[in-house]
Order: structure tokens, then C-alpha cells, then sequence
């Protein structure tokens, strides 16, 4: 598949390679996702996520290239699972590209007819931010992976998890963000991966403290910073299907548990009973069959964490689908322990707030640094939101383009969008700012085991919102727009959209900024109120969203 | 529910109630979709196709209402299944209504599922132009059946009906356009309906001739007129589950065998050995015991269908699903006859043709004249439009605000609607013409039992398409654009978009019809070009459609 290209970079600078910021901004946030330091499979156009990809296949890559080069102020590209398909025109407030990956019909939607479509060269795997082009790397998830271990630590640990154990597996593009989140919560974690790969580089980037040679070693590494009060993160090589069911059988002393592997996927979760270099091979060789063993392995591993449940330790899904897995494997109490949103999130996506995300077109960190300044400027009064900026700028090392995330709610996101636009006016930044966000937001995703799980109203599983959300950015000026199916959860658990908008310091990217960061997290606002959550009925009427059920008349 | 207010007509003429015409004209258009002429149960805000909704329920259709009437010219209402959930400030350019119909997470795209969401009132059933207020009554479905039975004619009859005897069954918002549609190709139909109501109406319309009062009756008039090759349609009540069976046993001389019963959904077909009288009843009573007894009379009625093309007749489904229906229920064969999309339509839509629709805001007859006239003058040299305007003039009854239907391609549309749009400037009409179109069009839908079944790729369930016509409509300036599910087929079976735009005269209505009736059609080119249609190639290439991956570079 590499065919003899060189390792992809996006170009830095304040000089124009297409003919437009937003064109630009789409090109070399495509590159940047394709960047070794952030992909983790460049080569196959990998980004994250088992098999989230950016484009189709090379010549797709090459072809969303040379028509962004191209691309006119009043044009839009149309992109269909990784491939560009149409160039239209349209005009100058409508988005430079609309990209719509992985999409079936729902009685299709399915891993076997996906995979099917996939090897005919029909479809890819999108997830969420890869084949929108607006992935960071691992920060992207370390901001609200620190705020689902603030929001554990708060509470069950009065606030901290200093004197506390956390268990979970999986160090891939997500997963490695989870041992600096509990270290930066003041906890120790002992994460389990089957790959040394991945322990590596989370050790490469200080995302990850130690490696352990095995589970005594970690158990004991675990257990001194533990009673010493002192952060520390061990990586330990295991399957977690083994390990977890034994850590529980030892009666390990684990304060916390929960689970990255990529179980949305059966076919990137190693099964008991195989080596790891021969996962590729035996999955491709037997896909019924790895699936059929794969759920076998999380049932077992679901089992040991409704143990540790039993047991008394803090457990949840993070998002991975592993419950379900492991009930269609048969394991009656797979939902026995909650999803990460319904137990610490949904009260921040009644506030619109979501994973907010930028990063610097021109490449430089002092472009970020400022920004980080700008957020401390605007919102000195959010105490978590400045401790997590100062600990980022400290702690997180950039890959590819420098990035930042912090979550931001309702009628903060559009104040931030217009700062940093003005600093690219004023020239206070050496070039553009692109801001987008994960798909994982309070108001552009359905997904009924995670995002969705237990609305109010029993309304998990409709799905008009993220088409709302999607068409309405569309509407008042993204940059691109994204509707995808089946990240994060797998095929036919959810529908989620993404959006991207470009600060280039013009009077016009401000207008559009205003309305794109006001009406993107007030889907979030509306869908909660419809929902019949208290909170963002509270913030609807506080901050002036218009909802014309509570309207008067008629 | 009909809470005391008098039956819905939208408001006539050349005053606005609300604040600019395309606001005025959703707010028409959903009103009209309720007016007692169009509407197959207006009470129950039930527009057509089974239980095809405008709006959720009565305070929902209010408030939809009263956001119109005031909605500014840069605002967007959201529409979510019928409910008005938000008012966002966007722009001009900026669609004024946004609507997701009855969009669920594939793996819970099941009737089940919605019919429990539906009960807790958390969403309704759009179908495909009820819920996105461009339904224009039986016509509307007019045109299509005409090419439909005109390709018939083509393929096995020399070009005409004449001395041929069509059996379907369903008279009802769509399927009572058949019988007129094999009249206006010069032959016979036998119709059959369960609801003596459904024949009634289609006889006042004008579609429908005369009513029989049994299969032998039936027979005795079918032959005679076929035999002096005389065109004319005969309804019959009685359940085409025992009919078409009985029919056959008979030996019963018929050249072609469809159906439009509302199959889709199988508590709206009526089971053998239930009285049409108990049917509401039951199905209530015991939805899950009613649906398999539909679904086994369906398989019947499916067997009977495949028996008479064993014996030579012409015979495809007509977009019910009722193939799909009779496979549940253990009929093997029930996939032996094609559907009407790959054996007639889909040459069609490799050209962007498809079912452009417009209606005259003003109510005066004479508006559609004039545009029947303006679609003579800019296409004098196609014939079978020609003839099929002259025709619909003459015989179409107007339900509701006057509208025309016909099938325009790419590079056809446009200058139809630029048109129109300079006859509203020049005064030649007397009020604005709203354009639209059906969800079932050339790139618009994936529906494998239907639009998209077959497809030469086998990229039949790729559901990105709509995704990316219903968002390239917002980016290109439609006045309201819709994402549905369910359409035609049901629940898990389909995915499909519409968009309408309207003619106020204004220069800015003339940059958006361009843009929109252009893009619009040319979706139905590119998905064509993309699975490999050798007409959609030469479309693209005659007519400049820019397909990325066959330009030049890289
Ligand atoms: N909670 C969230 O916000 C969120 C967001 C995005 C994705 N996710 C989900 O989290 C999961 C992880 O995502 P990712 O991007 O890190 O995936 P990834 O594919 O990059 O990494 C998965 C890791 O799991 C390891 N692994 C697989 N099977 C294992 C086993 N049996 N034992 C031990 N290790 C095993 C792999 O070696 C790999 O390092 C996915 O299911 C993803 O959908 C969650
Ligand atoms: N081919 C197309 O282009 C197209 C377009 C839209 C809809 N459809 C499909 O066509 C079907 C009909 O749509 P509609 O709007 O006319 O629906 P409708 O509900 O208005 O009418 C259905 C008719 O079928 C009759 N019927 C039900 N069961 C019967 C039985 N066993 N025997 C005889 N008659 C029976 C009913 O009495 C009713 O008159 C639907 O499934 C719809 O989804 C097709």
C-alpha cells in the first residue's frame, strides 16, 4: 500500500498551498492525521480506532488533494467513505467539503456486510474523527478522559485519586490517554496491553510512566506509589481477557476499573488463546470464527469487571462496546455496570459542553500557547478548565500539528472561536486556527451504549440529531461536515456528526464562527431540554435558546 | 385529537402571513399536505403511505406554525419527527426549515422499536413527502407510474397498454394513481382494494372509471375493453390475498401483475380472514399476531404474483416491499420477480432524472398553465413530456394548492426553475411556485428492495449518499431540506433526503434554484458514475458533472 511515498506532514506556515484557508485548513488537517506521530497506521491510512481511516485508499488520497488544491471559494467536495466523488458549486457560506463515511441502511448495518462493501472497495471505516480530519492524537481524548476520572474521583474518592488503584486495558489511539488522566488525577493505574507497541509508545510520548515485566511486578510497582500517595502509571503485556479475570481471583486491590480495548471491533480484540502476531493472520484467515472467540474472551473479561463490581471497586464501560459484546457472547450481567456518559457526562452535555478542539495551521507551539492564554483570559472564574490548560501546556507533548482541547459548553465555544479568530486578525498568531471537535458531543451523536445510553425519555436510539446537527452546520457556515455511522460502538450502534471551522481573521469566518459555535452546542442544549433534562431546560432559559415548544401562544 | 378546528387549506394569493416567502411557503406547503383534499386521514395529521405524518401531533403542528409565521429570513427552524425543537440564527443563504423524520441507530431500526418510540410520543412516521411537506396528492405519484407502465409498454408491448390487462391491487395516496396510469398508456387495469373508500375517492378524482361489483364482473369488463382495445380501469373490492391467488386459479388472461397495497407495513395490509371493518382493532390488539398474519397472506399474495409470471405475464414490485414481507415469511421464491427501479427506472436516473414537482402558492389554476406551457416552450423536442404535459392538463384533477409533476434530468431542472423564477419576477404569476421533489429520486435514497436495489457494484445499502444530497442541498440554498427513514420500503430499509426550494422571483431565489437544481440532479449522476453506469458516464461527461477520481493528475 505504500507505494514508495514518503511519511505524509502537512505543510506549516502561512503560506497558501490551495486557494483559500479553508481549503487549506481541510488539506492539512487530512495530512495531519496521516502524520506518523499521529496515525497509528499511516501506511494503511489507519488513524485511530481500530480501523478508523482518513481516505479510501491512495489514489482516493491523492484526488481529495488535488481537488482541495483546486477547490474554489464558491465549491464544494463530496466526500463518500474516503473518496471524493463530486466537486459543486455552491457559494461562499457553505462548507468547502461534505463527507459522509461508513453509512448503511439500517438493516445492513452490520460488520459482516460492512466488511463485505469494504473488500469490494465501496466503503471504509471512518470512527469519528478520522475520516473527518480532526484528530490530535491522544490529547483529543486526554481532556475528557481527565474529566471522567475527575468525575469518578469526585465522586466516590472525595475529589482525587490520590491512595487509589485504577485497572484497565487498552493503550491504542484512545486508550493511552488513560494513564496520564489518572495520573494527572493524582492516581496510580496498571493498564493492561496485548501489544508492546503500543506500551512503547505511550511511554515515548509521557502518556505512560513505567512498563512492568509482569502482573507481580506491576501489583507491587502499583501498590508502594499507591500508599506513598504518589501518581504513577504501569503498563504490564497481557491479554486482558487473562489478566483482569486473575488480578480479581489474586483478590488485587483495585479501586477502579474499566476498559480501552478496541471491543467494538471483535476482529481487533485478541482473543484467549492467541498470540498477538498472529492476530492479523487468524482474523483475516476466519473472521466468524475470531468474532465468535473474541466474544467468548470479553465475556470472560465483562465477567471479572462485574467481579470487581461485586467486590466494591468503581466499574464502567468506556465506550467500546465491550457489554455488548460480551452479552451477545451470552453473559447474562454484561450490563450490570454503567456507561462512562449516563454516569459522569451527560450533566456537562445538558450545558452543551463538549470536547472543543484546535490547532495551530501554522505549526508553531507559541500559535497554541497564546490560545491557552486567550482560554485562561476568558474564563478565569472555571477553576477545573485553568487547571487543565496550565497542566496540558505543561504536560502534553504535540503530535503533528500543535493542538489544545478543553471542553467548553453553550455560549462559550463561540466566544473562544471569535478570540481566536481576532488574534489571527490582529496577527498575534502566524496563521489560521482551525476549530472543530470529536463527534462524541452533547448534541451530534446516537448511540444507545454510550452517548445516548438511558436518556430520560427512553429516546437512545432515535437518530434525527446528529442529522440536525450535521445539516445545521452546515447552514450557518462549518468549514467541513461530517455524518458518520458506527464509531466508537461498532456498525449499527450509532450515528454521530462532526464539524470543522476555520479562524482566518476575516470579518466573514467571524460571522460564520458566531453561529456555527452558538448552534453546534445548542443541538446539545435543545436535544437534552426535548429529553426532559432539568439542567438544560435550566440553561436553554438562562442563555436565551430558543425551544418553540415552551413558547407562548397558539 | 381533531381538537375542534375545522379542516386545514393553506392560505391563497399574494399576501404573506409570514415574514418572506420561503418561510410562507413551508408554512402553505405543510398546511396543504393537511388539506382534506390531500391528506388520506387529515384528523390524524396522516398525510398518505400508510401512516405517513406531517407533523407529530396537534401542539406540535401549532407550534411549527407560529415559528413560521415569525420566523426571520435569517433563521432556521428544526423540525425532529414532526416537532419543532429549536430556532437558530444562520444566514440567508441558509435553508429556513431543517427536517429529520423517523432516524434511528441502525440496530434499533426495527417497527417494533419505532411503534414503542412512536407510543412515547418521541417520534412519527414522514414517509417521504409527508413529513417534509411536499406531498401534491395522488398526482405526485402520477407521472412516475406513467413511465413506469410506459417502459412496460416498451419493453413487452410495442409501446402501448393497448390490448393488454394490468392487475394490481391498493388504491390508496399512491398506488390510486396505477389505474390511470395504464388508461393514460392506452390499457386495461383490474385494481383491486380491501377499502371500498379507497375506490370511491379514485372514482371521484377522476383516476378510477368504474367499479365492479366482483372478480367476475371484473373479468367481463376487463376483457371486453381490451378486446376493442379501448383503455379502462376497474376497481374490484376484496383482499388481494385472496383475489390475485383466486385469479390465477382461474386461469384468468393477464399480460402484467403489480402491487401497491401498503405492504411496508404489515399492520396496514389486511391479513386474510380478518374484515377490513375489524382490521384497526385487531391490529391494536395484538400487533405482533397481526403482523404475522399479514405477513403470511402476503407470501400468498406474493406466490400467486410469481405463478402468473411462470405463465408469461409481466410482474415486478412497485415499491412496497412486499417481496421482502413474503420472504419473512418463508416464501423462497419471493425475490423471483425484479423490482420496478432496476428493470424501468434506473436508466433514468444515470441522467439525473427524476420526479420534479412544483405548486402555486398563489391557488389559481392558471399559474400551473403557465408553467405547463413554459416547460412546452424550453422542451419542445421531448416528446413523451410533451405528450405527458398535454395529458395531465387535461385529465389531472388538482388536489390542494394546483401542482404539476414530470420527470426532468440534469441540466434540465435548473432552467425549469430559472424559469419560473423569471416568471414570478415578470408577473406573469400571480405568486411564488415552490419546487420540490419526491425522496424517491436519482441520489436521494438508498433503498435496497427498491431505488437502489441491484446497483451494478452492489453498493445497494451504502447509505452516504442522502447523506451527502440532503447537505449539499443545505450548502447550496434550498429553502427546507429533510433526512427520512422508512420510506416506502419501512423501518431498517432505507435512507432518503428532499429538498424544496422556492421561486419568490428575487434575484437571490434565482442563485439558489441554479445551485440547488443543479447539485441536486448531479447527485444522481455521480452516485450513477460511481458504481460503474456507463450512461451516467457519458451524462457526466456531456454535461461537465466534475467526478474527482477521473480528472486528470497525481
Ligand atoms: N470513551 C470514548 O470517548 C471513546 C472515544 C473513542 C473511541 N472509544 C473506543 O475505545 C476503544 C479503543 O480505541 P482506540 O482508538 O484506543 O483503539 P486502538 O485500536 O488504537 O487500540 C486498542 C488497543 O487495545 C489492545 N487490545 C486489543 N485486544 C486486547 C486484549 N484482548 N487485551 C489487551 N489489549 C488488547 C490493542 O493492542 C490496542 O493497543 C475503541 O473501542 C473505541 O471505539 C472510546
Ligand atoms: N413505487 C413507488 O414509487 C412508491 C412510492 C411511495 C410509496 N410506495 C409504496 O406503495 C404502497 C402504497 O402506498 P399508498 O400511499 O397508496 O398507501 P395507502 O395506505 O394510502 O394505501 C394502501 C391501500 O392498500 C389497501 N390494502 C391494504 N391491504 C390490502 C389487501 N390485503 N388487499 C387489498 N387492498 C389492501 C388499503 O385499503 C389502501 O387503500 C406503500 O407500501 C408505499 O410505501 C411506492
Amino acid at each position: 500500500m505504500d507505494d514508495g511515498r514518503g511519511p505524509i506532514r502537512a505543510p506549516r506556515g502561512s503560506a497558501l498551498t490551495a486557494r483559500g484557508w479553508p481549503q487549506e485548513a481541510a488539506l492539512r488537517m487530512l495530512m495531519n492525521n496521516l502524520d506518523p506521530e499521529v496515525a497509528e497506521h499511516p501506511d494503511r491510512l489507519v488513524v485511530y480506532g481500530g480501523t478508523g481511516k482518513a481516505a479510501r485508499d491512495w489514489p482516493s488520497y491523492d484526488a481529495i488533494i488535488r481537488s482541495l488544491t483546486g477547490l474554489r471559494a464558491d465549491e464544494t467536495l463530496l466526500v463518500q467513505s474516503g473518496r471524493p466523488v463530486g466537486v459543486m458549486t455552491t457559494h461562499e457560506w457553505a462548507p468547502r467539503v461534505l463527507i459522509a463515511n461508513s453509512n448503511l441502511v439500517g438493516d445492513w448495518a452490520t460488520w459482516p456486510e460492512f466488511r463485505r462493501l469494504e473488500r469490494l472497495g465501496l466503503t471504509m471505516y471512518g470512527q469519528m474523527t478520522a475520516g473527518s480530519w480532526i484528530y490530535i492524537g491522544t490529547q483529543g481524548i486526554l481532556q475528557g478522559t481527565y474529566e471522567t476520572f475527575g468525575a469518578v474521583a469526585a465522586k466516590r474518592f472525595g475529589g482525587t485519586l490520590a491512595g487509589t488503584v485504577t485497572l484497565t486495558a487498552g493503550l491504542g489511539g484512545m486508550g493511552g490517554a488513560q494513564p496520564l488522566a489518572v495520573t494527572m488525577n493524582g492516581g496510580v493505574a496498571i493498564c493492561v496491553d496485548c501489544d508492546p507497541r503500543s506500551i512503547e509508545r505511550r511511554i515515548a510520548h509521557r502518556y505512560l510512566d513505567v512498563r512492568a515485566a509482569g502482573l507481580d511486578e506491576a501489583l507491587r510497582l502499583a501498590y508502594e506509589a499507591r500508599d506513598a500517595r504518589r501518581p504513577l502509571s504501569v503498563g504490564v503485556e497481557a491479554n486482558a481477557a487473562q489478566a483482569v479475570p486473575e488480578l480479581l481471583a489474586r483478590g488485587a486491590e483495585i479501586d477502579v476499573v474499566t476498559d480501552q480495548t478496541s471491543a467494538h471491533d471483535p476482529l481487533a480484540y485478541l482473543p484467549l488463546g492467541v498470540a498477538f502476531e498472529d492476530m492479523a493472520g487468524e482474523a483475516r484467515k476466519d473472521p466468524d470464527g475470531f468474532t465468535r472467540r473474541a466474544r467468548e474472551s470479553m465475556a470472560r473479561h465483562v465477567e471479572a469487571m462485574v467481579g470487581f463490581q461485586d467486590a466494591g471497586a468503581e466499574v464502567f464501560d468506556y465506550g467500546n462496546s465491550i457489554r455488548g459484546e460480551a452479552r451477545l457472547a451470552g453473559y447474562a450481567r454484561a450490563f450490570d455496570f454503567p456507561g462512562f456518559v449516563p454516569a459522569y457526562i451527560r450533566p456537562l452535555f445538558c450545558e452543551g459542553k463538549g470536547p472543543f478542539r484546535w490547532a495551530a495551521l501554522s505549526g508553531d507551539p507559541a500559535d497554541i500557547a497564546r490560545t491557552d492564554r486567550a482560554i485562561l483570559e476568558l474564563f478565569p472564574e472555571n477553576e477545573p478548565l485553568t487547571r487543565w490548560i496550565r497542566m496540558a501546556g505543561e504536560k502534553v507533548a504535540f503530535q503533528g500539528l500543535p493542538a489544545r482541547i478543553c471542553w467548553l459548553g453553550y455560549g462559550e465555544r463561540d466566544r473562544a472561536g471569535e478570540r481566536f479568530n481576532d488574534l489571527v486578525a490582529s496577527g498575534e498568531l502566524a496563521a489560521p486556527i482551525v476549530i472543530g471537535r470529536d463527534h462524541l458531543d452533547c448534541g451530534s451523536v446516537a448511540s444507545p451504549y454510550r452517548e445516548t445510553e438511558g436518556m430520560l425519555d427512553g429516546s437512545d436510539a432515535i437518530a434525527d440529531w446528529p442529522l440536525l446537527n450535521a445539516m445545521v452546520n452546515v447552514a450557518s457556515g462549518a468549514s467541513w461536515v461530517s455524518i458518520h455511522h458506527g464509531g466508537g460502538v461498532g456498525m449499527g450502534r450509532s450515528i454521530h456528526a462532526g464539524q470543522v471551522t476555520v479562524a482566518d481573521g476575516t470579518a466573514l469566518a467571524g460571522e460564520k464562527i458566531r453561529r456555527v459555535l452558538t448552534n453546534d452546542p445548542g443541538m446539545g442544549v435543545i436535544r437534552h431540554v426535548d429529553a426532559g433534562y432539568e439542567r438544560a431546560a435550566e440553561v436553554a432559559a438562562e442563555r436565551d435558546v430558543r425551544i418553540p415548544m415552551r413558547e407562548a401562544g397558539g
